[in-house]
């Protein structure tokens, strides 16, 4: 929850509705949306901010997959306020949205999930860039309507070519990568004329990665 | 929410909290486990109920896709109280779960909603076998680990032959299919040896499925 409208009416009301401090929850939209209206448009992208579901939907997409179960897939969250979230991959996140939210509220205010034994969840104060450059992939590729069009599963294909790639999806309802993070992609493709929700890209994307490498294949094999 | 547990002390906190009367609100073992324990088990199979996050997650990764954007979709949830609800492809689903919960509540109530105009869900008594008869499909296809082990890709191009398939995806979160429905079914197939998310292999089934009948190609070639 941004300072600068924690003390906003609708802010303390959820808050004291959820039994926390106004510092202590997420911001979410659909709960607070009028006080998203004072957010100082200087120094935040409001109409890319406040949608929790969006990662939450996309993670669920993506967690119990295939691809992650057979080690394939390192997933992160990077937000506006270059917060980074390090998802382990053995995490069983919650299905229930509240739940989902409760345990994002405790990563922020603990900087890690849970608080005893291996962590599942970790966050910390990192750039977009400076992720970048630590995780040093071999390319780094975006989605974007204003990309290049192609159909997702080329990408997937050419993409699985390469020994250790970056995806990049944005998480945001609406608008377009800043130029900054342009910046830092060496592809950006479009795989529809529509606008497709940030988890049917994801979910379709890592499905199209587990043919590209083999895994699906692989898996019904080791049936029959 | 069961007439059975609607004086539990769980569900009138929850209610309460929530301004509504018990039998107002939907079913959530997220929020109602304890109560869910005293559904008698001779009328209930309570490890099928309650998750209505499951229809949630599974219509948001079907919905907003090419395949129903070009009307290739119709999808109906039908419930163990043989509640059977028709979505128009037109609706625009609520992103946000607890928004999703109160327009489910509102259609249990109403039996329509919204109340005026075009109706985006309409809810009716219906049991699965008066349903298929009504529907009348070529044939009926389900997913099931119990079922014959195949590709999911395989199987979206062998539905994708005849006229007017029906696919049934079990949407709770253990278990299969009973035996009335499993009689309902011409095929049932297994294409994990682990199982999936309902909305994983639903929203896998649908992009596979606008490969086979060609509507992937055909959208990214009148771009190109």
């Amino acid at each position: 929850m941004p300072d600068e409208i924690r003390s906003h009416p609708q802010i303390k009301h959820y808050a004291s509705k959820r039994k926390k401090s106004p510092e202590e929850i997420c911001l979410d939209r659909a709960f607070h949306h009028s006080a998203m209206k004072q957010l100082p448009r200087n120094r935040f992208l409001p109409e890319k901010m406040g949608r929790p579901d969006i990662v939450h939907n996309s993670l669920l997409q993506i967690l119990e997959t295939p691809l992650n179960w057979e080690n394939n897939l390192s997933v992160f969250v990077h937000t506006q306020e270059d917060q980074l979230i390090t998802i382990n991959p053995k995490i069983r996140l919650p299905k229930n949205y509240t739940r989902f939210i409760g345990l994002i509220e405790q990563l922020f205010l603990e900087k890690r999930a849970p608080l005893e034994g291996d962590p599942l969840l970790i966050i910390q104060k990192t750039t977009l860039q400076q992720f970048i450059k630590k995780f040093n992939p071999s390319k780094t590729i975006g989605f974007s309507r204003i990309g290049e069009p192609d159909l997702l599963r080329n990408v997937a294909n050419s993409t699985a070519k390469t020994s250790h790639p970056m995806v990049i999806i944005g998480a945001f309802p609406r608008g377009h990568f800043t130029k900054d993070t342009r910046r830092l992609l060496n592809e950006i493709y479009s795989v529809d004329e529509r606008s497709l929700d940030t988890w049917v890209v994801a979910g379709r994307f890592v499905y199209d990665f587990e043919w590209s490498i083999g895994i699906a294949q692989k898996r019904i094999e080791s049936r029959q």
